[in-house]
């Protein structure tokens, strides 16, 4: 048991400054608990009975049932206040979504000083103030206060966020819901007076349900870095950890200074401490999620030798292109392999790396190509172009894709068209192939898997 | 008039190799032709009196009326037959599908020679051997021979595309389709022995519809290079070019050679010779359309410094990281506009670059500091973050964002989300704001728009 399972599997939760009144925060996240949170749920509001039908008390120490969870959304001077009468009634922690903190200013600075203190001494944890707070997709914990009809909520899933911005991780979840990209949890930390990045990533990696950690991070506090490395050390020998830096270049850590309260520091620190950590880097969030996608579903790579194999030659000029310059290898396949392809492919097939079965590319040119390269020790990773605009693919292309995973070597697709392209790209992820829409994400997909293999090799 | 308005308008088309049978080549373009072609059709097929309710002759020779073009999808060691035919009945360009030319061998270049002696002696224009050919959306001519079922064609619009490899400009329009992407002309010119990437760049620079030239290319016949150049930078006058460099890394102009028979060469010469030319470069096929959508619709950037306007924090740096990394200015604001904006938003707005209207924002925030800042000559472009899940926004923030176009400077606009801020892009778009779904894209399309007038103003 961890003390942080109180954020996202309470048996109760108590809302202080839960509210009737619409467009108030205190009744969206009111609101989201009632539709969706499976324990028991307490209003504390001293100005109403009942909320939305759910029993109001004036404080925390009015209610009569335990208390594991309270969720604070009333002004900032009134906060350390709550934070007292928690201590006295046992909640065993705390979401302070209010600002007006330390991120405001001294006089902010001395209440957050003021809560630090009552919560130490009664050994409560806190997440906030200042934030988002917590979202989980599984016991529908959700103090995000943004109403469904301006961020969706995305279906359940492998990845779990911790972002250091809480409107971007509102951006990310309502990105993700449309995709189809399945989040399980995410935690906006905001002022992280108690819970923080290094604990919620040990946290996240013995949650059974996560498969990968994704981060958005502008600046560690101060004296936190080798912790930080130390712990990402240990968090990626079972799940990769992916990150996102805000704050890379002068202008844009002095905006993120302006920002949050914290430090960006230097880049190229972070950026040598990632590599140390075996974190991997993102350049940015579409490619944040195009990595998790991989890493989530296929096994990392055992090195970094890549078979191309497209019915498109340029497409497949592209990917080497992609892949070349991320330091990826397309070697040359041994005389044993060529001959054998080129008994069983017909003659105007190209075969080399890349393998082209051209434009009247038939599924079991797939099939006889996989099975010759990933059967041997020549290739560690398969990236595979099929343009279903060639008439002569069908669907069982499919098939024939997913039957190569058997080899245990990771299996990329990189398929880019409209409906129908789409309609079997969004088949083959529903059997956990990930596909993409273009060959450099394709190749930075794969550059992932390598990566992620190489650092746990290593720790 | 030009010798290549016949393939793009004709008169008359013929199809020799035109067949009712199902799933072949001539059925599908005589099909594309039937169904959208606005000129006289004419089949060639011995064998048929009529093809889908169309005459159908024995050879060219036969058709009693002018024919303007010939398509010609039989095979190879029969075209120089049907050229010569064609010389004869005064045709004045062809377009060859066919494959089975110099690609192939010696036998093939040896065909290709033929072909090209009689079209020179007889003045007929060529595109093609081994190539999907042209497709136009206005006039309805259209030899890309996949169905549409598998390659949807895009609407009407701006953008002309060249490209060296067949299946990428199929995917390119196939992929356009369902997002909307205008498309008015694309030509894929296979072995190039007549009409060639120079020609067809001429040739759009005088097309009025088209407002920027998309290029995919792998390799420059031998001593094109100049040539190459000194047309670009002539096109570039009045439109821009963009291209995507096929065959970069070593293992990439292997492919390529083994793909295409044109020699891939150096990269470094080709990205040297763009940059001379004032072409500009694209890393990938969604880049290449992201920075056309910008190029289209918006005014070059009379110089590199940018203002980032945001309502998410973590957003604003990564907008900045992004610009920085592209060489682009995110300079402070001098203390003249900071006191006007100081005035006029609320004190927790945070006034630098970034401007972070923050998580209250409203639309009339986004109207006050455009017209501070694009009014001012401190500024040359606007990147707007407008994410909306911020649910004090409305569709009004597109009127604010359309309404500083009067000031003539480039707006691109970044927004990530699911429907509902889908929809607001859509809105945007129908009125010329490009949209983008990440920082980073939009910074992209900004160094696009930065360049090209850098470009413009140079030549």
């Amino acid at each position: 048991m961890s003390s942080l399972d109180v954020f996202f599997n309470p048996k109760s939760v108590a809302v202080v400054g839960a509210t009737p009144k619409p467009g108030k925060v205190g009744r969206v996240i009111f609101e989201n608990f009632k539709n969706k949170f499976k324990g028991k749920l307490i209003a504390v509001n001293p100005k109403y009975k009942d909320v939305l039908g759910v029993p109001s008390y004036p404080t925390l120490k009015d209610i009569p049932e335990d208390v594991d969870l309270g969720v604070i959304v009333i002004p900032a001077p009134s906060v350390p206040k709550v934070v007292r009468d928690a201590a006295e009634k046992g909640v065993k922690g705390l979401i302070i979504i209010s600002g007006g903190f330390s991120e405001t200013g001294e006089a902010g600075r001395k209440l957050e000083e003021e809560i630090k203190k009552i919560i130490k001494e009664h050994n409560i944890r806190v997440i906030g103030p200042n934030c988002l707070g917590v979202y989980d997709a599984y016991s529908g914990v959700d103090t995000f206060f943004l109403p469904e009809e301006r961020m969706r909520r995305p279906p359940k899933g492998a990845i779990a966020i911790i972002s250091q911005s809480g409107a971007f991780a509102a951006t990310l979840l309502d990105w993700a819901a449309p995709r189809g990209i399945g989040i399980g949890k995410a935690v906006s930390y905001g002022n992280k007076i108690d819970v923080d990045d290094i604990e919620l990533m040990r946290y996240f990696e013995k949650d059974p349900t996560v498969k990968a950690i994704l981060i958005y991070i502008e600046g560690l506090k101060k004296g936190q870095g080798l912790k930080f490395v130390e712990a990402a050390r240990e968090v990626i020998k079972s799940k990769p950890i992916l990150i996102l830096k805000g704050g890379k270049t002068k202008r844009g850590v002095e905006a993120a200074a302006s920002h949050t309260a914290a430090l960006a520091g230097t880049y190229e620190l972070y950026k040598a401490a990632f590599r140390q950590a075996g974190i991997i880097e993102a350049s940015g969030f579409e490619d944040l999620f195009d990595m998790a996608k991989a890493l989530t579903t296929q096994p990392p790579a055992q090195g970094n030798r890549v078979l191309v194999l497209t019915d498109a030659g340029g497409m497949g000029v592209m990917a080497t292109d992609a892949l070349e310059n991320l330091g990826l290898e397309v070697p040359e396949l041994s005389n044993k392999i060529k001959s054998q392809l080129r008994e069983r492919l017909p003659p105007h097939c190209i075969i080399r790396n890349p393998v082209d079965l051209t434009g009247d590319a038939t599924d079991d040119r797939y099939k006889i190509v996989l099975d010759a390269t990933l059967s041997s020790d020549e290739i560690d990773i398969a990236l595979v172009i099929a343009q279903m605009q060639v008439p002569t693919l069908s669907e069982k292309v499919i098939n024939y894709i997913c039957e190569a995973t058997k080899y245990g070597k990771p299996i990329v697709v990189c398929m880019a068209g409209s409906e129908f392209t789409e309609e079997i790209a969004k088949k083959m992820e529903a059997i956990n192939i990930p596909v993409y829409s273009s060959p450099e994400r394709a190749a930075k997909a794969i550059w992932a898997l390598y990566k992620y293999g190489m650092y746990k090799t290593r720790v």
